[in-house]
């Protein structure tokens, strides 16, 4: 197979709005080091991480929800070294992009040929594997090393998974990010059959995704969305919905537990939500979050925390085995792709746009020019 | 052995100042019911529980700190019946106290006789024994039924446990309430030798609990204290002190774990040291509280808890495990006796004014009349 020596990419040149993402064709292609494997990029799913990281979001200095992400001009981001994961900062000119999915073309030193052609989905955790938990060196694709918008990608085969699955390039785009991470939240809050978890911004990827593997694991699901999407909520797999600003939530709670509340809280809205979620969150029971997309700060009445037994648990650098359960997951098919709308890597501003009006249920998907 | 028909006890008459605290010496010596055992009172535990009880600070309405604990007039708590633990409320008259050492002088029906004469410590959480972790059914010794602030007190044996120790009977009553709950918080944090835990409140009756029972575990300790109390709770067994207003909390950390970081906090403050807490927790750390005398409202951000993979743990209802584990560290002198004062029954506002003082170091104990 030929490889091109440039490529088409979005490459994001600091922290704002849509003005920092520049499509270029004269990107050099990547060369593969050791250890690694150049991928053809087939598709790369869209993620609020990538927003979070462009606008700065992940700095303290930026507070607020991150619905305003198209906007130029946080100028409360004054180091364009914060933001990323991790003790490091972001570096510019990155490429992001997490959920990538694409075929293995080349080959570093040490890598075996039998990687040639692979079909491959990515693991985005970057870890020191002398230390492969330690989370202050954790970084993510897309955010410490260049990730999927773009035509190529050179990744360490520790950040690739071999997938064998009927499921479409821009299908199996959609799992890695947000199937990982709800994943990782449902299993740091130790779900089973046993309860009943209310799970906020369902219709979203994070979200949808969470309705899926909770249910995976027997758990009874009740869903929080808007009247508009309660059908399709429902759809996922939703035993019940909760339509914000029509329903009752302990009407709806009583109605599918038998009682006022819930065993487990799975959160990725945070701020305006926080205190009515804690409010039917059962003696002993957990609330796992990753992400605050309505805000960051929320006021904690500690007395409850100690005197109701609770467990708030946050959920971002997942154990080693999420990603390969993920992967057999989907050759199981015991989760379903939930694949909204595919975009062109050059209308990425639009997509993105797309993306934070949430008017879509499950997930959005850039295709880079093939 | 003669048993009176009345009994010398201090009554919690409502929820107030210590003018609800009336010594009495007309109660009613209670029998023993089915499946219980009357209990001569030797001694019994000051504890916070008591004065939150009293001022009615469990509930929602009432809101600062405890340490005002003596003062009467606590006008926000408008219905007598708030306060208690699980979903009961507390009913008056009461009789306080739940650190309790005794003998059993009398059994009730289905008790045997091997009962009699056996010294004993309290397991203060009264239980559903059909469902026993049902937190929202549990009670406390003192508050949901009558304790230890008496000369007799009949109690389930569910509720006691034998005991064979070489302490005094002031010496027991340092460590069922204080040392259960500390344990308990330790075992809900998972505390094990590769922790460094963060203790505040380090001179209280659960602080010094946490050092000795966090020692016991092979953790390394560092406890926030006075500079007052600074040398005493190094004796307690804490490798580093933290001099509260004069160490730089980074320094000490420095210095004893060669981070800026603990892995664990281990918190019954709350309030103001709430942020300065977390600002010194590991990526994946925990931070566990039992209580909040410093105040109950905290801001968090949820962007720190999931981004750091925090969990943040409440613990007040034990597993069923944690009060034998405590007999039988008492038993193999595994922890040691921290009694500060004892004072005669008649003496109780004294003893809770010294108590809210907090000069002292580890437990004070009422002992009522022989």
């Amino acid at each position: 197979m030929k490889i091109p020596s440039t490529m088409t990419a979005v490459v994001l040149t600091g922290h704002g709005g849509f003005e920092k993402l520049e499509l270029r064709h004269d990107v050099p292609v990547p060369t593969p080091g050791v250890g690694e494997v150049l991928i053809k990029v087939a598709a790369c799913g869209v993620n609020n991480t990538d927003i979070n990281t462009r606008i700065g979001w992940y700095d303290d200095s930026v507070e607020g929800d991150t619905t305003s992400g198209g906007e130029s001009g946080f100028d409360s981001v004054e180091d364009d070294s914060v933001g990323g994961w991790g003790n490091t900062g972001i570096q510019f000119p990155r490429i992001q992009g997490a959920d990538l999915v694409g075929r293995v073309v080349k080959t570093g030193k040490g890598v075996g040929d039998d990687w040639l052609g692979q079909r491959i989905i990515t693991d985005n955790w970057l870890r020191n594997w002398s230390d492969p938990m330690d989370r202050a060196q954790a970084g993510y694709l897309g955010s410490e090393c260049d990730g999927g918008y773009a035509q190529y990608v050179a990744l360490p085969i520790t950040n690739v998974g071999k997938i064998n699955s009927d499921w479409t390039d821009e299908e199996l785009a959609t799992v890695s990010c947000s199937s990982c991470t709800a994943e990782g939240m449902l299993e740091r809050a130790d779900v089973t059959s046993a309860d009943t978890v209310l799970i906020t911004g369902a219709s979203g990827g994070v979200g949808s995704a969470l309705i899926q593997l909770a249910k995976r694991r027997g758990a009874t699901v009740i869903a929080l969305t808007t009247a508009a999407k309660a059908e399709a909520v429902k759809a996922i797999g939703a035993d019940a919905v909760i339509r914000r600003g029509i329903d009752k939530w302990k009407d709806v709670i009583r109605a599918t537990t038998g009682t006022d509340v819930v065993t487990v809280t799975a959160d990725v809205v945070g701020g305006p939500v926080f205190d009515d979620l804690l409010s039917v969150l059962a003696r002993g029971g957990r609330y796992v979050t990753s992400g605050a997309i309505g805000g960051k700060k929320v006021t904690l009445d500690v007395s409850h925390l100690y005197l109701f037994d609770w467990k708030l648990i946050g959920s971002t650098v997942n154990e080693l085995h999420i990603f390969p359960s993920l992967v057999r997951y989907v050759e199981n098919n015991e989760i379903k792709p939930l694949l909204a709308k595919t975009y062109p890597l050059a209308d990425i501003e639009q997509a993105q746009t797309d993306f934070l009006k949430k008017e879509h249920i499950g997930k959005l998907v850039i295709v880079p020019p093939q």
